[in-house]
């Protein structure tokens, strides 16, 4: 099954993806609500709809706006360095736990939405990253179960702001500033990818521009493993979200210089077989003015 | 004023403390709900009931089990090294920005409750701070306004798994053990204690033998400029947790030899003015048997 979260006139709601047409499965059945989190803790509960997928009314998919996929997720964490060359890149050593860091509900926003580049930067990067979302929630789930627990995979771009996730040894700042880290618009189901999402091409470009390009089985530590090693601490719940980190080509290390995000473009996230995550870069200022009107 | 959430017979509520007493305040407003959060986000509202605490039916504080004073925090956002002497005990250099990392909601219990040793470490450590909870949420705010944007103070206990915080140069997964960050019980508003809360006393203890005794008048980032500083990259909001940093005298760093906590002994952090947050040290095995019983 591929989802999408997203607003139309009809308000927000979650449909199911049908080629370039969706079905508002909201409306077949209200509980679901207007995101994701009521069916990633209810694995089976869209079961009971297939037989009317079929036959429900549709509307194109382009004609829906994007929303999070999980509205208020309990967790977001993220892998830091997960592509060796990636890691060889930024100048660090290939280390043999994966570095952790956690990301506010503050910092993330749908696809499609403004990526903003704030007052203080001019130092914006994109990521191009996978992102589990968690079905089944649990602690201390090994390798074996890891992808029990997983209800789908989505599109994210861990963006950056390298001078302020540099400030110190701690990465939160720069991986934190408001509405830089997009997510989405659709999430497929494990059985929509081969098994733990590996095995798929991953691209950040902006237009004809190629940033970024690999493939998600270049990860050092995949699926299984990541959800093992953070289960090890902490419960995993339902909802919770955890970005499997960027492959090279990232802004800050491109030779001769720095590649960073402008406003005014246009930059784009694509793994094959789930789909592209594009946010317009905005300057913060600009945005500030738009949200006041 | 100060508060304390908790449980008794009649549920969880927010009461008012006076003395050994306390009023249950969520009693005479429904409306206050069962933590502080509407509070946070509503200073004024108990204003009208000041008439009224004064002839109010009152309950033992003793009698009270703490809850969390936030159950469902926004964001909770930790300064890491924010004393001199910390600072050097750890191996760090002194930096000139603050080292900001978070914890998520998994990670924090209220007072009183178990604090989790996990089977996978023996080093389990304590960390005395004091914790602000934010009320007028906003981003961009300066030092100068920052004080007006503190709903007010409690004691936290930032346990710390210390061979998981420096597996890499990321400190989450330390950090974010299940059951190790202790808040609590009690919440004083600003006009309580000296501005910003500096100047108050900060220990904490297992029995007589005390571990840290400092003064928040040596944190080197102030709740003014902790506030400023964050707030330039994230949007605050209220009941969001800020949690001000450790002073010297870490288990860790203890010599000749570590000192970690152990099961049996019961962790007390104390601010002047503020309060006690006590915590049971509880093996996991046996805190997972008794959360299953």
């Amino acid at each position: 099954m591929k989802y999408m979260v997203g607003e139309t006139s009809n308000g927000t709601a979650v449909f199911a993806v049908i080629g370039e047409n969706a079905v508002n499965i909201t409306a077949l059945d209200p509980e679901i609500g207007s995101d994701l989190a009521v069916l990633a803790s209810q694995g089976g509960r869209v079961e009971s709809l297939s037989d009317q997928l079929g036959t429900a009314p549709t509307v194109p998919v382009d004609s829906i706006t994007p929303a999070l996929p999980i509205a208020d997720p309990g967790a977001i964490i993220c892998v830091g360095l997960n592509y060796t060359d990636h890691i060889k890149e930024g100048g660090y050593d290939i280390p043999d736990y994966p570095a952790l860091f956690m990301r506010s509900k503050a910092s993330i926003m749908a696809a499609g939405k403004p990526l903003v580049r704030p007052t203080c930067s001019e130092k914006l990067d994109y990521e191009a990253e996978l992102m589990l979302i968690v079905g089944k929630g649990g602690r201390h789930i090994s390798e074996a179960d890891a992808l029990d627990h997983v209800f789908g995979y989505t599109v994210f771009n861990d963006g950056s702001v390298r001078d302020y996730q540099r400030k110190t040894h701690q990465w939160t700042p720069g991986k934190n500033f408001d509405d830089t880290g997009a997510i989405g618009p659709f999430v497929v189901t494990p059985d929509e990818v081969p098994e733990g999402a590996a095995g798929l091409k991953i691209e950040s470009r902006v237009g004809d521009e190629i940033l970024q390009s690999s493939n998600t089985a270049n990860m050092i530590w995949g699926v299984r493993k990541i959800i093992s090693i953070v289960s090890e601490y902490t419960t995993l719940a339902p909802g919770d979200l955890i970005a499997l980190g960027t492959p090279p080509g990232v802004g800050h290390a491109k030779k001769p210089n720095p590649r960073w995000l402008v406003p005014g473009e246009t930059v784009e996230i694509e793994i094959e077989g789930i789909g592209i995550c594009a946010s317009p870069i905005v300057d913060e200022k600009d945005h500030a003015s738009e949200a006041a009107e």
